[in-house]
């Protein structure tokens, strides 16, 4: 238990929280000891952080984090969303708006999450916040409304300490490198500032160009004259526009930056001529264009992003298939990321087509696929990752970076793509507390996999300490190029 | 064993049945004791049903049934469409046609049943018949040929008594409420003739419009008049047309009944304006509609449910995705409901989004969603559920209410819209006597998913224990506002 | 260890192979016990393949077979597009390519093959392999650089005796009856060759017709005429393209042909008029066609080929969904067969029904549908295969036929089709010396299978007997009519 402010929570009544050394495993015993001796030899190994959300501002003012509830449930859509599909307003968690911060008392949204806080049993998140509550705060008892005030105090107080700084965060948390995501026009000055520092923790970013790519993003127009200013180029035609994104790839590269990222409603890719491609950005500068034209964009810059990664070696992650902003009204209040975003049916087989045709069989490219239509796992990406020599897949995302999630991936992935066209853990998150519980559940699950197919004999335990360190640490550092 | 017609059948040869306190639990060991321990808590519960299919007349007047072939075979087409797709036809079986009964003797048929049993193995009906041949009837030994005569005659003296009458098998099963279906040209005449019996069972009917609604469906034409006249309305324009569901809901409303149903071939919802909306059903009305204009109407009637459901608080049930009367040339002679339906790939994401841009943030609606298309419980059904403050999931529906289909059921749809999202079981049966049974199998399946989650430590007995119970009883009683 | 060669290789370090008499059983001790004994009672039954693509003339000929890599390497696009994946070359691993041999060293391909062989872990090939490796040969140590020569050589002087020639391992194998697959422009003669031989392993056919009903096969027009010769039709109209088919079929069943199979991109069918169908062909046989009415045709064949099996008797079989020669600039240079094909979406539902209202209820035909589409499973095949007399289910097919596949299958398929609407294994390889080891793993996961069932209470030992030698020996006799 935490030792500040226990004092005065002498009486809590609430149960305790269950944390087991065994958590996650087969309960079968058979499997549930290769796992534990599996796991074993990785829970300690670093931790490598190849594609994530958080701010590299904490990295290079390295302030104390404020409250609990800006900490933890303000910004983490995975734990408001459930919240408010149960009737509860955002506004009353403190959640920002498009107008800023609601003037909600932290500590009152702190008591209506603690009191809401069962919603979340059987989801991950119940998962990796018992782990921060446990692990980095020394909770024992279960969060609810009885222990609502214990927990804001405790984690408070906890959160002032100069042990609790972001920068001694990284280092107890044994993480090795850890990438940030920003956008073209972002000039990356955190990142430089921490890197001037003396302190050699390693942030880097990875170039995420949607808000100049996507003509359907509201900050498309807006965005891309800083784009062409930063760059150098006036934008005037396609060959310009790609020479931006190659001079700004270059500026993120020498920061460090190994890799692009691109988010895009579905994997749609394209392969135009020169002038069809030429034509079709006059359109989207002139404002010409339609839902159809700007789709067709995204995907011709799938393939011209493939072209310049194997030109400057930027690893380049697909993101495709969120249905974002999906709650009209929310959005139109509340902005992005709150929630109302969704996984969608997503195709790989057609929509990737035109960009491998050209660069698929390219040994020295590296396209990272993720979904979250986990029914193409077995039926599209496995096979498709178990052949091109340009794909890699990343692992289960988002909605189903669960338990049940990871473990589908690997039961469906492992048979025709096997372990080495996988690249390891990603945590994804902006939740920089609980990276390691997220990166712990990976191991755990890995563990868990494995460990049944060496108890049914399919592998021995030489082979499952081969993969599973390889998994947790070779591969994402290689896939990287870290 | 059945007391009756015992001595006749002293010999029979066939085999002892499987009936197991343990059945369905995981086998392993630490599991099945953890899954006992949480459905012994909830076994005796009473039975909430608050969707389904028996018929109010059983009720109303309280006849017994007639025997075993009829009560079983004739009307399940679970299991005669399994017997007919190994060659066996329907008229051999009882089941009856457009003109009517065929000239089967009952005994043939269920000792054709009887021989053919075993094709039922590992599917649901299988546990369910078994359950109620034990549990109801006493059987020990499987039904074969060799017991198909015992089987036969034991039921049907079993079925002449006073204590196997609906209303006494009602109060024995320990149905605390069921809910029936009817349209809206129904009286509901049988429910009333229950509420005034003086007998406290509660047996409400479910507002299903489908024949009024459905422009495609066979008896719209025929069914529309009736409609209007019942409700007062001339329906002469959309306005009338919506008045005369408000004043049919009403109604329906007054006998005690708490929901809708909508069984729509798809989930498409439309928001049309008025004018669009009135257009469209002058069209219908004067039947120059086509096939896409029948579909958005029954889009743009999910979505004027949804808002009468604000109104008058009737919970608003979508069951979307079946595709009906597949088989042409038997649905020609059989009619519908003939084993000819199967599900088809069905979209929520985009299909929703008119009716949820309207309502979907609304607390006070609850819109409760089946699907026949498992591969959208984690991809849509989950996500959505998991966010929107209207939205709530049914059960595993029809061919997916079976163990493996309840178990995908919970480890899809947890991970992303937890357990109180959803509203613990329905039955949906017409076979009244396999009540119990699918009750049995959801707890016991609950059981078995909630005890995989406390033995990999991830819940404890007490959250556990909290959640089978809400499942099992607060759930569904609050979802339907029973 | 083989006998051959070993002294010369004493000290190899690679270690130990996994083998177990237990392998792919549940590790669970209740399961892997009943799993034992289920697998016990069928581990020995004649093997019945009715449905592969061996080579007739191993048979004819029986000649040795030459080396290691030509034998397990060269031909297996399961093994080489996994290490094509992880940038090997094809002509290193000794593959053809349209100009043919690669002039690589197939010592060097195999020491390439050794090296990578980790990266199949957790594949079914790995399984397949190693049981190849240790049943056959007897190996007991990994595959991997260390043991490459010694691999290399002693697989070869074994290869060169007398009792490892085709015909002696067919008997060794305990194999009842074999069917490879050819085209209509097939004259079997090495089907001939066997049955005038006085051997008596039964090497049988089956009618592969696509080339000669695909316009886009790139064979197509080649082959068109050769068919119109060897089955004495002119082919100048569709009455006479479908006498040729009907011809050629009563040949193939005159060398004891029980089945016809069909290859298509979709399970599109279409039910034409005798004049819209002829036009149809007409348009192709001109080469007026567009990729529509290529499509349209495949369509309309299964149809026409559905109907010519309720007068000739073949069973007919549909594979359905394989997305060929995805990789443009590998079949350009490869050709066919070398790892470029994937599964895609497939829908049953819509597409099947133009021929399913025609002959779906026929009780004397017999359709047997493959998927790569596992997500159909228990949406569509299932459901449809339990209520259609016509329909059969095959078993995983491909990218599916391994553990986790064969397991997803059967859950998903028995809870509405149960066992008896499916047919048993069909190894569908051209590794002859794999197909011991793929029925091996179809009656492990069988036994796996049930046992999970027995040990949750739903079969008793009896009945889960029956049904796997059922599965084993019955159901694919019967199915196939053989």
């Amino acid at each position: 238990m935490p030792q500040v402010s226990i004092k005065q929570y002498a009486n809590i009544k609430s149960p305790k929280m269950v944390f087991s050394e065994d958590r996650l495993f087969s309960p079968m015993d058979v499997e549930r000891k290769i796992a534990r001796d599996l796991y074993e030899a990785v829970r300690d190994m670093p931790i490598i952080s190849p594609h994530g959300h958080t701010d590299p501002s904490w990295f290079s003012e390295n302030k104390n984090f404020t409250n609990a509830t800006e900490l933890f449930l303000a910004p983490d859509h995975y734990v408001f969303r459930m919240l408010y599909s149960q009737g509860i307003d955002l506004d009353d968690l403190c959640v920002s708006s498009r107008t800023g911060k609601p003037p909600t008392d932290p500590r009152k949204a702190w008591q209506t999450f603690a009191k809401n806080f069962y919603l979340m049993r059987g989801t991950a998140s119940h998962i990796w916040l018992n782990h921060v509550f446990a692990e980095v705060f020394g909770f024992d008892i279960i969060l609810d409304e009885h222990s609502a005030d214990f927990y804001y105090d405790a984690i408070n107080e906890t959160l002032a300490q100069d042990n609790f700084k972001p920068r001694a965060l990284f280092e107890r948390f044994n993480i090795e490198v850890i990438s940030t995501t920003e956008s073209p026009i972002d000039e990356l000055n955190h990142h430089k500032a921490i890197l001037n520092s003396g302190w050699n923790g390693r942030i880097i970013s990875a170039y995420r160009p949607d808000n100049v790519v996507d003509a359907e993003h509201e900050n498309f127009y807006n965005d891309l004259p800083v784009f062409g200013e930063l760059s150098g180029e006036d934008l005037g035609d396609f060959k310009s526009y790609l020479r931006a994104h190659q001079n700004r790839r270059a500026y993120f590269k020498s920061t460090g930056v190994t890799s692009s990222d691109h988010g895009h409603p579905t994997a749609q890719t394209a392969d135009l001529s020169g002038a069809q491609a030429d034509a079709l950005y006059q359109k989207i500068l002139t404002k010409k264009h339609d839902a159809k034209d700007a789709s067709l964009f995204r995907a011709q810059m799938l393939t011209e992003f493939a072209k310049m990664s194997l030109e400057d070696g930027l690893v380049l992650q697909i993101h495709a298939g969120a249905y974002r902003n999906h709650n009209k009204k929310l959005f139109d209040k509340y902005g992005r990321d709150k929630g109302g975003d969704h996984p969608s049916p997503t195709d790989y087989i057609y929509s990737l087509k035109p960009l491998l045709d050209r660069f698929g069989n390219e040994k020295d490219l590296s396209i990272i696929l993720f979904t979250l239509d986990e029914t193409t796992y077995a039926r599209e990406l496995g096979p498709m990752a178990g052949h091109y020599p340009a794909l890699k897949l990343g692992p289960a995302w988002w909605f189903n970076d669960c338990p049940e999630g990871m473990l589908k991936f690997r039961e469906n992935i492992t048979p025709s793509a096997g372990f080495y066209n996988t690249i390891g853990f990603n945590d994804d998150t902006r939740a920089f507390l609980s990276i390691p519980a997220r990166h712990d559940m990976a191991r755990r699950i890995d563990a868990r996999y494995l460990a049944s197919l060496v108890a049914s004999h399919r592998l021995n335990m030489d082979e499952a300490h081969e993969i599973i360190s390889d998994l947790t640490y070779k591969l994402p550092k290689a896939a990287y190029k870290l």
